[in-house]
């Protein structure tokens, strides 16, 4: 285990009703800016249960913020802060609004000479923040507890990220009730955006964080027992309220203290994402089996461990164990509805591992716990996962 | 699961040298109090690396807070705050040391007129306290990252508790290689109390909150995992710093979210504490075995749970497997060197069933996460503790 720290002060508020206490969360007597995104709030209650629990506080409201929140929307959003001299910032949404709003609240608090992009080049460190908070309606990406933004800009088709401290929401409000009107392909996509963040912060190689190893695997299997029930219809409230904090903790700072982290998945998935479209999620749940069928020997300890202690699988034959485990993985996946195969988006596998590979290739790009996952690990992985 | 929040604060730095970073982490400009304990700190070498990182700062000393820490002491040390100007706490020791300074830091900000014995009886609630930090020198009882203080009254013979948000440690420093010069049943005993601990929290009944338990496990198995090795001579770093997460992990208000909880075994090991002088773990060693098996109805599921995930024992036979798991609790507290019995003791345990029956009966206690550990009970498991 390696030295580190913990920090995560946000609050969560998790349960049947809790938006309500909004009322109580809230500053008094400041100036809030509420965002959104495309405006479903306004449909499923949300909104309402909101604006009610705010009655009687100043609140303005910026809505349009994209799934993978652009940049440009972004600064629409920190003129309207400092016009309306805005002093607490409320993100009602899923993990795109939310890392938007971190942005906004560290990008408002920078001089007037000073380049906002610079936060996600890493140019300009982000020490303070405007105070923000959150009511979460998609639980997926662990935006509602930890540090964490990703923001794209259109203009130069980048996408990028920055993590400080000072945008850590105050509080995070979680109903798993908000979860009954979202399509069920996005519930499918929350629960294996979290699988994969567990699996990128674990799946690497043994490092002494015997207990790190063991939370993760309690994600991991506390997922697959309800994913099935989660997907549901009428929806379960036990089998949302599990999975909803489930995604909390997928990514929430716990998890991967002391220890090393993989992360490849996401970064080939990114790019299948900008050039095929496919949802995040969809794009992670591609990438993994392959990848985890090409880190074979790299990964071998951590998934013999992860066949034994998540898939309960027979270790005696190592090499068919680990397969096992990979193809109960991809089973999973496939449970609940989501594809494994490029094929199954009728992208063709020659073509994209051209493409990823041409673009690593060209950015020097080294992804993977020991940055082994190159230019031509990544086509490899994509041809596999024809 | 219930409705619940969720909020921990505290920044833990973790890791070898760790202390040293206290330089950049206690404020400037503060005067400081370090609070500590019979005084071990100046015999390994804690204290030197604290006053070294402290070089600069403005530095008073309160030493001599007792294991289970007086309110009379205590008492003087919010005397010494308020006559020196003291602006931030630093303990430096184990739980007691903490949570004695926790009381400090809460009484200090009462009116003159307010009464601070009122903070443990719950008339004064605490609302404000003064900034507080630790050094943690012995893994234990998890008050380095939890809002928890327990303080006795010599005067009355009480021993009393406190929760509050404001008594969260700013930042906790934890360096396994401090515990190297722990006399080894402080370790022991240290492992026993973090894992009571999680007993407590999460043997009682199902309640729908899968990830709870699996986190609750997690921490069960690391500790049965690594309890042999954190008990080696010379010590091993990465037992001893998988023993000291643990022990945070075990109580820090994670496991215990949205879920009944027990702690009837602390309740009853309280008192063995103050009619026998039997050390705290040891007294949880002493009820808990004995609590399970008298409990063995109420607390089935959970127990059949605990049998095959913690112990992966088969449960066709559910009463024998249920047994097996009790017997192999106590055969893991016996491997680290700690009884189970209170003839290991030379307690009668008619005589202390008598007379822990008496005060349960005369102060109406009812334990348990149905309250259904009464006075009658308790004698009979302390009777099943022979």
């Amino acid at each position: 285990m390696d030295n580190f720290e913990f920090y995560n002060p946000t609050r969560i508020v998790f349960g049947k009703g809790a938006i309500a206490r909004l009322s109580e969360l809230a500053p008094k007597k400041k100036r809030i800016l509420i965002t959104y995104g495309g405006g479903s709030i306004k449909h499923n209650g949300v909104y309402e249960q909101v604006m009610q629990a705010l009655s009687g506080f100043e609140v303005f409201e910026f809505g349009g913020i994209e799934p993978n929140p652009l940049y440009e929307t972004l600064m629409k959003a920190v003129k309207l802060v400092k016009t309306n001299d805005i002093e607490f910032l409320l993100s009602v949404g899923g993990g795109s609004v939310l890392d938007g709003t971190k942005f906004i609240a560290a990008a408002v608090c920078l001089p007037d000479d000073v380049d906002p992009w610079g936060i996600l080049t890493h140019e300009t460190p982000v020490t303070e923040a405007m105070p923000l908070a959150s009511v979460l309606t998609l639980p997926a990406t662990g935006s509602e507890s930890n540090p964490n933004s990703v923001v794209s800009r259109a203009a130069t088709n980048e996408k990028l990220s920055f993590a400080a401290d000072a945008v850590y929401p105050v509080f995070s409000i979680l109903d798993p009730e908000v979860t009954y009107t979202l399509p069920l392909d996005q519930v499918r996509n929350g629960i294996v955006d979290a699988y994969v963040h567990v699996m990128e912060q674990y799946l690497t190689y043994p490092h002494d964080a015997p207990l790190q190893d063991r939370q993760a695997e309690a994600i991991l299997q506390t997922t697959i027992e309800v994913a099935a029930k989660a997907m549901q219809t009428p929806p379960d409230y036990r089998a949302r309220a599990a999975y909803m904090w489930n995604a909390t903790q997928a990514l929430n700072m716990l998890i991967n203290r002391g220890v090393p982290q993989d992360w490849a998945t996401h970064g080939i998935g990114h790019e299948l994402t900008a050039f095929y479209g496919v949802a995040h999620a969809e794009s992670l749940a591609l990438v993994e089996p392959a990848l985890m069928r090409h880190q074979k020997e790299t990964k071998r300890a951590k998934l013999l461990q992860y066949a034994q202690r998540v898939w309960q699988l027979d270790i005696t034959d190592e090499d068919a164990a680990i397969e096992q485990a990979i193809q109960k993985t991809e089973d999973f996946y496939h449970s609940i509805g989501m594809p494994t195969r490029l094929s199954d988006y009728n992208i063709d596998a020659e073509e994209a591992a051209a493409k990823v590979e041409a673009r690593f290739a060209k950015r020097g790009t080294k992804l993977g716990e020991h940055g082994q996952v190159d230019a031509q690990a990544a086509a490899e992985i994509l041809r596999m996962a024809a």
